[in-house]
């Protein structure tokens, strides 16, 4: 029998318990391993709920138990979360965790405590929810030099875009209601800020290409400024907007960056709406693939977390290697990366002279907005559309385009 | 260093030995394993290839060299590669392959071989091409049950709908054309027919359900009947129409088929066109789940062979446990299970009451086509659709209607 403790009893951890609890007999069927939650860690008492008499409220209980094999870390944040792990990773016990932000930023040093100490640091539901990706990128894709990554990698801001572009309504408007529903946090901003999908992006790159990618150096742009305008254009040109985690292989560089974008009919991201999250990825010799998924959710977040602890214990004793290098993945200055632009402004679709002066040949895109139009430039740079767009006059939004 | 004995030196045997040697060493800095093509095994003589200094013609070569850790086996067909399979793994050797036709028909054996001789038998391009499926079945989606699969899991027919659909064409001309592109075989009776999906299917549902589905169980309808005045139909309702590979658990039993569907606009499934193929998973836990790639093409498939290839290597000494029950999974008879029909009859949309007579509500979709319509049935059993059927004149066609 595999003891486990988990610390945290809020939505993912009591979902882990559910899921061992209620696949146990599958799980041990399927994988050979007979999983059992001995300690649940949480602040809280539990009155009449059955997990109550296995609640403790000191982790010493749990770090000095020889007993315990694997930690399940679902409590968020980076304190106590950091000091809980390594120390459960030195006492030689597997850990496995949800938690983006602590991986984010101690997932280096955190793996190779792991190593060190023969144990494992597992990490599938910090990226996607429930979808399997890191593990993937970790084992199927491993034949694969990975050139690209592209995700739909935040599920409160997919959703609010969906309802937007469904609805036509604004994003505050949304925003509340998201809000009620529970899909969006009081305090949205990590979401729709972008910050959380920047995060998720710094930890899948940091698998695909082998060296740490630090997310505070990733260019991160949210959806605050998406306007039903902008939707407007956006369903004129067949196209939807997707806030889109992406980074890619530049030689020794890699370009990574947060940000809307206008995604093409054909694109497979097009179709990912709701609270659903996708990673596309591309290898050198794969070509396309993308894994789709419920990027959140009690279970489905369970479920990839129970996915890694039945790893784990298939491998006590020697550890998962999961490892990318500690040194730091140098990025590429976004300023100098080429793409598409569309670009609204206030004005007359049918006096476009100036536009065309400051920024060349421009495609029209006219949305039937009054004293407003909309056009898509030529492929440039950052740089240069910031520089061409401080000269134009009467800017009102810009969007990039995603190009395949 | 592993020393890797490739049987046969074909579209897939090509791309593999490609793959090795292009990702020697991404695939060494990532995984921690220098992978050497010692042998590859072919009737034929490459003069001026390199490759020529590696073949050999005579299979105990390659079973007698101790040296040799693992064979890949990309020769298809059931013979000789089920004896040389076999041979392979009693010698200790572990072995990957893509060939379907052999897991549907032995895997289940040359799982137990494997596992007695403490060696792995892998084979993740089986289904899908480069999609990972196998192993985040087998690994990630193990805290789930999986109570459904639904794949579109052979790129020929996918193209030829995918062409249907967007030229309006027939099948035999889209045929004719992909046989020449190369996208189907000069006898294209194994895909249009669904025997290829059907042995695809087969092999996810014994991985999923944990017992071994006989292929020969399943009932499988191809393609060959849709004729472009489905087509018009479908496009009509805002669906379209796919190939569907699909199983799903009922209690103990499971039921299996292979047919064309007609798909809606909010599937997942829709939008996969062309030669990508995708599988869609449900479980207990997870939810709704889909993955997506190149089902075919040498450098995706050799990718996906590779990828087994790197886990074998490292777990020389002990093999990979991936074995279902040899114990036949009994499948659900097709014909007590329910869903909605598409039909199409001769006659005038404005005359449907000799239609309601023998069907029931129905739901007229009328397509502009001169003396026929179409309607859509109510939820009724494939034999209560069979028996009103057969009692109804002037039928042209059916196609069941996929739900969610």
């Amino acid at each position: 029998m595999i003891q486990v403790a988990v610390l945290g009893y809020g939505t993912v951890g009591s979902g882990v318990v559910g899921v061992i609890e209620t696949n146990h007999d599958s799980i041990l069927e399927k994988a050979g391993v007979d999983l059992h939650v001995k300690y649940v860690l949480d602040l809280r008492d539990f009155p009449g709920n059955p997990i109550q008499e296995r609640i403790v409220h000191d982790y010493e209980v749990i770090v000095n138990d020889p007993e315990i094999d694997i930690v399940v870390e679902v409590m968020g944040g980076t304190e106590p979360a950091y000091t809980f792990t390594k120390r459960a990773l030195e006492a030689g016990k597997s850990v496995c965790t949800s938690n983006k932000e602590l991986v984010a930023r101690h997932g280096t040093e955190l793996q190779k405590v792991a190593k060190d100490h023969h144990v494992s640091y597992l990490f599938e539901a910090s990226c996607g929810g429930g979808i399997p990706i890191i593990r993937p990128l970790r084992t199927s894709l491993c034949a694969d030099v990975i050139d690209e990554i592209t995700g739909i990698l935040n599920g409160t801001t997919n959703y609010i875009l969906s309802k937007m572009i469904d609805e036509g309504l604004e994003f505050d408007d949304v925003l509340k209601d998201a809000q009620q529903k529970g899909y969006a946090e009081r305090n949205p901003e990590a979401d729709v800020e972008g910050h959380d999908a920047c995060r998720k992006i710094a930890i899948l790159s940091s698998l695909a290409y082998g060296k740490r990618v630090d997310f505070t150096d990733i260019y991160t742009e949210g959806i605050t400024k998406i306007t039903s305008a902008d939707i407007l254009y956006a369903k004129s040109m067949k196209k939807t907007i997707k806030l889109l985690a992406y980074s890619s292989r530049q030689g020794e560089k890699v370009l990574a960056m947060v940000a809307p974008y206008l995604v093409d009919k054909e694109d497979p991201l097009y179709a990912v709406n709701g609270v659903f999250n996708a990673i596309f990825v591309h290898g050198n010799m794969l070509g396309d693939a993308m894994f789709y998924g419920q990027g959140a959710g009690k279970e489905a977040t369970a479920s990839a977390v129970v996915g890694d602890v039945i790893e784990e214990a298939q491998m006590l004793g020697t550890g998962v290697v999961s490892c990318w290098s500690p040194e730091k993945q140098e990025l590429t200055d976004v300023s100098g990366t080429e793409k598409r632009f569309f670009v609204r402004v206030k004005g007359s679709a049918s006096e476009t002279s100036e536009m065309e002066k400051v920024f060349g040949p421009i495609e029209v895109v006219d949305a039937g907005l009054a004293e407003e139009y909309g056009f898509v430039t030529e492929r440039m740079t950052e740089a240069e559309y910031e520089a061409r767009a401080s000269k134009a006059e009467g800017v009102l939004g810009m969007i990039r385009i995603r190009e395949k």
